[in-house]
């Protein structure tokens, strides 16, 4: 797909209603971006969390609004995909602005363009010596 | 998973094997590798080129291969994985040793353990603004 093409544009825009999913408080308003966003049945995950189904991370993304004390994930980098996949990288940002810790999600897309799955890792990539 | 446990190791050694394969120029030993690192039916992708089963990935390496002119790829981070999928760096470097390019892999393991999926991606994470 090639970038600033409309794909690429709903692509982004795909990724973007995801993430103010992940800074939206109101519950009724965070199903919204996700039904625009999220697959019915998407799955999420991260080492921390398996998530399936939208209403299920509707829910997810409220319990990490409430522990969160203010923090907000911020995607940091535009969004890469080829056949139904893609990338983009992220931070998780502390109510003063501080960045609190930082990741990369990817993802696979439906055929009506919305997420089918999201699988999160966090940090940056392991040193080549990490499981040696 | 946790690092250096025996599953982590296991996880290691199949991209091992799997990462191998991108520099065996023996068809036979090349099919060898693939054997104990990817599903029959595995896919891979990047975005260039999307390659459908075993048989036709070694093909798809050979084509690699005889036209790299002495490139090779080269695993530069250690293999991150959690619920099946996993990520890694790596590059591809001149006959001369230099950097050409590089990028990250994601991948999906299958019940034997074996790669059921790889997608790539060239370069690093796209700027913020790239498809805006």
């Amino acid at each position: 797909m090639t970038p600033g093409s409309p794909d690429a544009r709903a692509v982004s825009e795909v990724v973007a209603l995801y993430a103010a999913a992940w800074d939206e408080h109101d519950e009724a308003a965070r199903r919204e971006l996700l039904e625009r966003s999220w697959a019915d049945a998407g799955v999420y995950c991260d080492p921390t969390a398996v998530v399936e189904g939208r209403e299920a991370l509707v829910a997810h993304l409220g319990a990490f609004l409430a522990s969160g004390a203010g923090a907000r994930v911020v995607v940091t980098s535009g969004v890469d995909e080829h056949d139904g996949f893609l990338r983009f990288a992220w931070q998780v940002v502390g109510a003063d602005g501080s960045l609190q810790f930082e990741g990369m999600d990817f993802g696979e897309l439906d055929e009506d363009g919305r997420l089918r799955r999201i699988v999160g890792f966090f940090g940056p990539f392991p040193p080549a010596d990490r499981a040696g």
